[in-house]
Formats: structure tokens, C-alpha cells, sequence
């Protein structure tokens, strides 16, 4: 065994670890907040009901809502992340101009299947989700993770994607930081610990340690409990290897650095926060300096989940950007 | 002579020729085109009269108009730059919600006195300008050089400034590729050559060579002759060295690497191109990395005139900003 795959599976071990957290983080633990924004279709990201739609031979479960008329804004998640892990607040900011799109790609707790161990794998069953949709184009936003799977779509399919949101994700070949696997020797730290409650996992994983990052990371935390009846599943313990053997893949991608992002001309909205220790900032440094046509925004003290945080600032910015804003 | 010193005076010969091309560059050499947006005032960047004011024993030239009752935005100048040199589109952009205030620094254009060869020096004159205003606090801008002063500014004086905007600007010990001097290898190569007609340096300075970017810097031009009556005198031969010798002051300054930067609390917004050559895009995270709260906007496809060729995203940018939008 190479000292490398030594040291996968020693993260793999302690993903497993996470995968516990994640496991036990599905239920609300405290009083929920009931959702504020009434999208345009009746819905929000509180109420929207569950829907299923298949392809590929896998059962995807999703939820659309938000008002019609323009380009349906599709999301592609985190790392173990499922329908409930966005922010409520984002979605129902971006539902109030436009149709948004959240799914669970395959193998991801109420989908069926399973989990690709690359990202191409991935991007195709999600291009294969969208086309089961019936949708000739749309808007992509893809955080994290799912920013590797949303630009491999971009490279898969150029036709099917107008514009492109990459909030808290890198390109092929990223900084980590010299930690295993490409994952971020922080990421491995914090998914490796235990919490109590659970969720405050994602206080480490999204916030600052300073008081008014960590302010706004019970902020998030309550409104991530605001939906209260038909949640989401769990992610079973496959999810977790999966990703983190994909993001391996990504990171040790050969040839030129970056080139194959000089081929995706959709306009472009990266963000990051200032001081992310799970996806290295500079990353969206390295994505803005090598896609043609591509803005950064970094917001202020703040971790991977900088545009939880500036969730207002975030709506403003990316309806602005979707709106055809030139930037 | 050491090695280093050498390198500085062969840069100075290079500036040298820079300031032929900048002495030659005053004048309109084409149709000029009238100020579109009028300024509550009922001035524009195109009609404000210069006025003078004195302080420190020096009488400094400066420009004031826009809407009154907001804090006034005052506006730190390039290397070598005088009143003429901001672009009309953001002046007027801004005037349109307050009182926008550019000068002339000591020793610069139409201001007597002479130019510090440090950038503090620089700042002391500055805070004196302002001062003799009788203004309590201020907004400000800098950009590039003029961005290091701001910076100084704010150090020497945290209760003058309220909200700070910085372009295309670096923190003390920068990364400059390691050009003599502190000065990119591109900066001193982009200056270094002989422009026909001569304003064509500022489409190298500021603009990459994309045909989109070069096509903005055809319109920043157009702007930048706009104003046909009353423009400023150009800057003298002894401007370009004391400029660059504050450069190399500031990129030598000892001690731990950022940390006077802490201590600067103001909300800033830090703004470049993803292509800054003239002061490397890096240098912005460096600043809103190690600002307490600090937001960065990089314009796609864009060199040292990003904010030029972005003009109205970031006149709505800065106006946001300065209008206490948390960011």
C-alpha cells in the first residue's frame, strides 16, 4: 500500500466520523423558525414538497419552486449534504425572481442509486436529471462539491448552461495545502471531531471563530431547522467515501493547471469567503484568473459558508448577475 | 552603488520616459464628448471649476461637486495622475448620491509644494488638505499609489475616515514579481515605451489586450478628454522618482509581513481586475485577507482599470457601499 492511499484511507476514517455527525443531523433539535419569504409560486424552501422524477435508472428526488418566466436556477450540493442542507434564506431570495431548481444527485439520501467516485460520473447523472426535466438551458450554481460537478457540466454539456454560480469551490488540480487526498488538513480536523449538538458542526465548517461569524452561524443553524415537516432522508455511510474519492480524483487531474477552464465562456459569479479553511480562497482566485469571463467576490471574515452569512448581499448579487447584469 | 540601487536608477531613466509620454498627454488630441450625467450640484466632472485651499504651507488644487448631505468621498490619484485623470463615468456615477472631492497631493499639477518620497509624507499632506476643508470625517478612495496613501491615512488617523475604498492597490511589502524597486517587471516595460498618440499608454496601463477590454479603454479615453475647458496643468519632472522611490519605501517595510493591517476597522471595500499587471491582482486578497472586514470585487478580464471598464457596476458597488449596505 502506497503512502498515499495510506492516507486515504485514514481520512476515509475519519469521514466516517462525519458521516456520524451528518447522520445524526437530520432532525431539528430546537424550535423552528417558520420560513419568512413567500417565493412567487406559493412556495418556499419551507413548503415545497418533495418531488421525484427518473433517469439513468436512478430515482431523483427534488424540489422546484420560486416565480416562472426566466431561466430555472439548478443547485448542485455539498459534500453529504441533502435537499435540506441550503440555506433557506438564499433559496427563497433567489425564488422571488426565479424558478430554483434543488436536487440530490444519485445515491444522495432520497435519490436512488450510487454515488459516481469522480465528479464526471456525478455531472453526468445530474446533466441525465436536468434532461429528464425536459429543460433546454438553465442557470447553474454548484457550492463546494458540487461547484467541481457543476464545471464539469459546463464542460460536458457548454449548451445546456447560460451562466454559471461558483460559490466556496476550486478548480482541478486545487490548493489544500498539502493535505491528504487534496482535502484541507482544517476539513479533515473538523469533520473529524464530534459536536454537541451535532449541527454545530456546520458552525466550524461554514463560520469564523469570531463572535459575529459565529452570530450569524446560529442564524443559519435556526433557519436550517425552519422547515419542519417533510424532510429530507439521511445520507448513508456510502456518500461520504464516494465524494471524498472524487475529490481525490479532482485534485490529481494531469496536464496544463487550469487550462480546461480557458473553455468555459458562460459568464461567471465566483464567491468565497475571506478565510476559507475547507475550500482554500485562493482557489477562486486561481477559477476568476483562468475562466475568460469571470467576477470574484470575497466577503468579509468569513469561512466556507460566506454567502450563508451574507445571505442578503449574496441575493442581491447573484439576481443582480442572473438578471443579466454584464457584472 | 549596490545592486539594488542600480536597479533603481535604471528604473528612474525609465520613468523618465514615462514622463514625456504623461507631459504630452494633458491635452485632448481628439473630438472631445460632453459630460452626460449631471450632478446634483448642477457640476460635473466635466464642469467643476478647480478651486484651492491652503494648509502645511502648500496650496492645494482641488475639484468638489455632487449631492450634499452624505459624507464626502475623497479621492487618492495615481502615479502621476493629476485632477484630469479619474474617469468622469465614476465621478459623476457617485456625485449623483454625494459630494465627490478629488486634489492634487503636494507637488502634483496645478498644487505647489513638493512630492514626499514616502508615502507617509504623502498622507500628512493629505490629512492637512482635508483638514482645511474643515472636515470632520471623510469617505475615501485610492487607487493604486494613491490607495497606499489611503491606507497611511487611515493608520495616522482612524476617526477621520469613515468607510474606505480601495482599487488596484497593495499592502506594504507586496508582490511585485520581484521587479526592481517594488515595480512589476510590467509596469516598468508598459512605461517604459513611447505611445502615438501618447494616451495610448493608459490602454496598456489599465486595459488587458482583449479586444473587449481595449474597447473599453477607447471609450475610458473618449471620457478622459470630455472635460475641454480648465483642465489641470500637467505634473512636473520631479513627480514620476519621489512616486517610485515611496513605492520601494513601502514595499521594503520591515516587520511582520500585513500586521499593520489589523488594526484598520473601517468596513473596506477592495476592488482590481482578475489581470492587474501594473499592481499584481494578489495583493487584494492579500489586503482583505488580513483586513478585519474587508469585501473584494475582481472585474472579469480586466488590468489595472478594472473600475474604468466596470464603471457602472462599480459605481453601483461603491454607492451600495458607501450607502452602509453591510456589504
Amino acid at each position: 500500500m502506497t503512502e498515499h492511499s495510506e492516507d486515504r484511507r485514514e481520512f476515509l476514517k475519519v469521514a466516517s466520523l462525519a458521516g456520524a455527525a451528518l447522520l445524526a443531523n437530520q432532525g431539528p433539535s430546537r424550535a423552528a423558525e417558520p420560513g419568512k419569504a413567500a417565493a412567487h409560486s406559493g412556495q418556499t424552501a419551507i413548503t415545497a414538497p418533495t418531488r421525484f422524477v427518473e433517469a439513468n435508472g436512478i430515482r431523483f428526488a427534488y424540489r422546484r419552486f420560486g416565480k416562472k418566466g426566466k431561466l430555472p436556477l439548478v443547485f448542485n450540493q455539498h459534500f453529504t449534504g441533502n435537499l435540506d442542507n441550503w440555506d433557506p434564506a438564499v433559496l427563497d431570495g433567489l425564488a422571488a425572481e426565479r424558478e430554483v431548481i434543488i436536487f440530490n444527485n444519485a445515491g444522495v439520501a432520497s435519490s436512488t442509486g450510487e454515488v459516481p467516485a469522480t465528479f464526471a460520473g456525478m455531472a453526468r447523472n445530474a446533466e441525465a436529471f436536468v434532461d429528464a426535466l425536459g429543460l433546454k438551458q438553465v442557470d447553474l450554481l454548484g457550492f463546494s462539491i458540487g461547484g467541481m460537478v457543476a464545471q464539469q457540466i459546463v464542460v460536458d454539456r457548454p449548451d445546456l448552461v447560460r451562466r454559471l454560480i461558483l460559490v466556496g469551490t476550486a478548480p482541478r488540480n486545487m490548493d489544500a495545502g498539502g493535505g491528504q487526498g487534496h482535502v484541507t488538513p482544517e476539513t479533515a480536523a473538523v469533520f473529524g471531531a464530534t459536536y454537541d449538538p451535532p449541527e454545530n458542526l456546520w458552525l466550524k465548517v461554514f463560520f469564523t471563530e469570531s463572535e459575529k461569524s459565529q452570530a450569524a452561524g446560529h442564524e443559519f443553524l435556526k433557519r436550517y431547522f425552519s422547515r419542519t415537516v417533510n424532510r429530507d432522508v439521511p445520507v448513508n455511510e456510502k456518500v461520504a467515501p464516494a465524494q471524498i474519492a472524487a475529490l481525490g480524483q479532482w485534485g490529481d487531474h494531469p496536464g496544463e493547471r487550469f487550462a480546461y477552464l480557458r473553455d468555459i465562456h458562460q459568464p461567471t459569479l465566483v464567491l468565497s469567503g475571506t478565510h476559507d479553511t475547507i475550500v482554500y480562497t485562493v482557489n477562486s482566485l486561481h477559477l476568476v484568473q483562468n475562466l475568460p469571463n469571470a467576477k470574484l467576490v470575497l466577503y468579509p471574515d468569513s469561512n466556507h459558508g460566506s454567502w450563508y452569512q451574507y445571505h442578503e448581499a449574496f441575493v442581491t448579487e447573484a439576481n443582480r448577475f442572473l438578471n443579466e447584469a454584464e457584472f
